[in-house]
């Protein structure tokens, strides 16, 4: 009756895409997945491996001999091959380097020299090229005696002698256009060849604002390198969107969502540690008015209040300027204008709650001082948060770093620190 | 020289493809817009509008006449005149469709009686069909009688007499075969029909892991309604991610970036005011234990590290059940183990920065029994944070909410109130 639960899986496995199969397996918590993974198809274990996030992958890479491991990168493409390779142990990489062809190889070690997060690193090698001075029908006897043309193609790409890039022909001008023309009467000229060097997210918002399906990767001199295809760009775009989401959590997008709790625990102690230091950093400030809160205890009660408005209105900046830096949106000459933009919305949102919050504290504590003074900390912390939730992320990005890994964490520690020193500030100056 | 300028910007808005003048418009501040979308070559404008961002596209239309509108839409295909016309004003929609011929007017009926966020919605009208007993040398000369193939093709649909779905013609087997074959012979069966309602997120889901470029869209009788193709598949992925990213900061992904002052305001005001109401809850909290405080201000001091730690470890929790719901990863099967471990990793966690902020508050303040208090109220409200950020999503989930946009406002009212409840609570019972 066991065989035939595993004959009822391996069918069902062999309907799936390696896609699919990769998504399963991130979904299963790690005692089902090694179960699975035994009834994967072997020809697709490959492509499976490609798709799974950094950790899951290691995972199981862990548990593959050598043959296994050899055995499933056979099928895969350079470009995919590239991106597994510099994760296996060394020997077996020189193993797998040493059962390729010749050009196979070469092809492989020019990938490799790009960074995963460029062009050329995206870069796919498996492509059709015709030259200009052809005639159509040329091609389509090519085309037919060759009986299968690469995934993904909607083109083939027109180089000269040299492999220089030309222009290209879709695959719909060559089913419509006469046969007896050529294909420099017939191909588009107008045609933007992405240099190998382009980051992986420029590469994405060209796709994404022209709606191609391939694109030619060019390098320096004019030479065809190779191709991008949407499936590779959909995929950055994915990862980019779930980077942003992640990182502002302190998590990082390619962990295993089962992975050990001592794991799990440990990578998210850092976050956590930096985000101690802040809090302690806040009660610090809190600390220096010790003698003023123990005269008026309504200090310690409205305090946070003072803080989480200012971290939430920092928070709405903060992540305005982020995501519209991550789409290109904000650049240096528009900079200014979102500045004094959010600066008035900070303002004005500022006065707003501080009325409201000053006519509550005002209620609740009978004190029109105290309304005052609260009134006058939210204004100043508001305004604070305006001003950091913009200045923050472009001021990380000159300098290298990741705004939303980082932005946060810094937002909320100047709006806790701006909150309780403007507010038991005040009150020490003009209450007790 | 004016005049030479703005023929400069037109040349320079002539290269662009309509979705990058939309990117440029949204990029530049209100008053810039308007001269730019006037210089815009008018055989683009419709296309261009379709894809700017809400707030900005009715800016725009506001300021357009009836004539300038119904120019704008005649080169729009039908799905994407079906995205523009519910914003809008009501007699223009009627001059529009009087405009239209019989036949595009019934299509357009049956694109606008889907939701936008259905495959009905995505889907679009223009494809090329075929029927299984044709010759592929038939299906050479049609398509070089027709001389044009609609865009991000690579597919043709093969259906029978009474337009049911059969199956898939991709370009490149019509390329690759023998043209004395027939449809049937060589044509794709096993390819799965997207039923007319499936979600837009399902749609993302089943293109990203299915590689795919164009599918079938299929209603319940396995009749052919149209395709979908993916450039309209980038803009559900990029919109889902944006979504996820400015709801957790209670923004709307439509909203402009430079939209009025006042007009962001008001918006984010909403947003700020839920906010105010969970932190005046904190501090009613507090409040009940103001006596409690006198006595010992060391408290006050202490209180906004027990309630940020459990935010930070919540929020965390939450961001990856939230991102594991989106991607389809969390499910009823797995939802279980996840519990368990993020409830692990809470508890580990807990212990760990029970001991560490034990030690600094004991050596601070100077007594054992504060460093046991908050140690405590640490260990519970790090359990409490891994509970309530696994458990809400889904809470929130089932009755029909967003856990993007609510999530994390629940989320740190929970850990504030937990937070400050347990550390005052504890004190009062056995400090004072």
């Amino acid at each position: 009756a066991e065989d035939e639960d595993y004959e009822q899986i391996e069918d069902f496995l062999e309907e799936m895409h390696p896609q699919e199969i990769a998504h399963l397996l991130e979904s299963l918590p790690s005692s089902d997945r090694q179960v699975v993974w035994e009834h994967v198809p072997a020809d697709s274990e490959g492509e499976i491996l490609v798709h799974l996030a950094d950790d899951v992958r290691s995972a199981i890479m862990d548990r593959m001999d050598t043959d296994q491991l050899v055995a499933a990168t056979e099928s895969l493409d350079t470009d995919d091959l590239a991106d597994l390779l510099p994760e296996m142990p060394r020997d077996i990489v020189q193993e797998i380097l040493l059962s390729m062809e010749q050009q196979e190889r070469e092809r492989l070690r020019s990938v490799l020299s790009y960074s995963e997060d460029s062009a050329g690193g995206l870069m796919d090698l498996d492509m059709i090229t015709v030259r200009a001075d052809t005639n159509l029908d040329v091609v389509l006897r090519y085309l037919r005696r060759r009986g299968s043309i690469p995934e993904s193609t909607d083109s083939l790409f027109v180089v000269d002698r040299e492999g220089r890039f030309q222009g290209l022909l879709p695959l719909t001008v060559i089913l419509t256009s006469d046969p007896e023309m050529s294909v420099a009467e017939v191909m588009e000229h107008d045609v933007i060849g992405i240099p190998v060097d382009m980051s992986a997210r420029d590469v994405a918002n060209l796709f994404e604002r022209r709606d191609l399906i391939t694109a030619p990767v060019i390098a320096e001199d004019g030479q065809l390198m190779g191709r991008i295809t949407i499936d590779d760009v959909v995929d950055v775009i994915r990862e980019e969107a779930d980077h942003s989401l992640m990182s502002m959590a302190g998590l990082n997008e390619e962990e295993d969502m089962f992975a050990p709790v001592l794991t799990s625990t440990r990578r998210r102690s850092v976050w956590l540690a930096i985000n101690l230091l802040t809090a302690l950093l806040a009660a610090w400030v809190i600390g220096l008015f010790e003698a003023t809160i123990e005269q008026l205890v309504a200090l310690a009660v409205l305090m946070p209040v003072v803080a989480s408005m200012g971290g939430i209105a920092g928070s709405q900046t903060l992540t305005l300027v982020i995501r519209g830096m991550a789409l290109g949106k904000i650049n240096p000459t528009n900079a200014r204008t979102i500045f004094r933009k959010e600066l008035g919305v900070g303002i004005w949102n500022g006065l707003i709650w501080a009325i409201v919050i000053a006519s509550v504290a005002g209620f609740w504590f009978n004190s029109v001082k105290l309304s005052i003074i609260i009134a006058a900390a939210i204004l100043i912390n508001l305004i604070m948060a305006a001003i950091s939730g913009a200045v923050i992320p472009l001021i990380l990005k000159r300098m290298g770093g990741d705004p939303a890994l980082s932005g946060s964490v810094i937002l909320t520690t100047v709006t806790d620190v701006v909150g309780f020193f403007a507010f038991l500030g005040l009150a020490t100056l003009f209450l007790i």
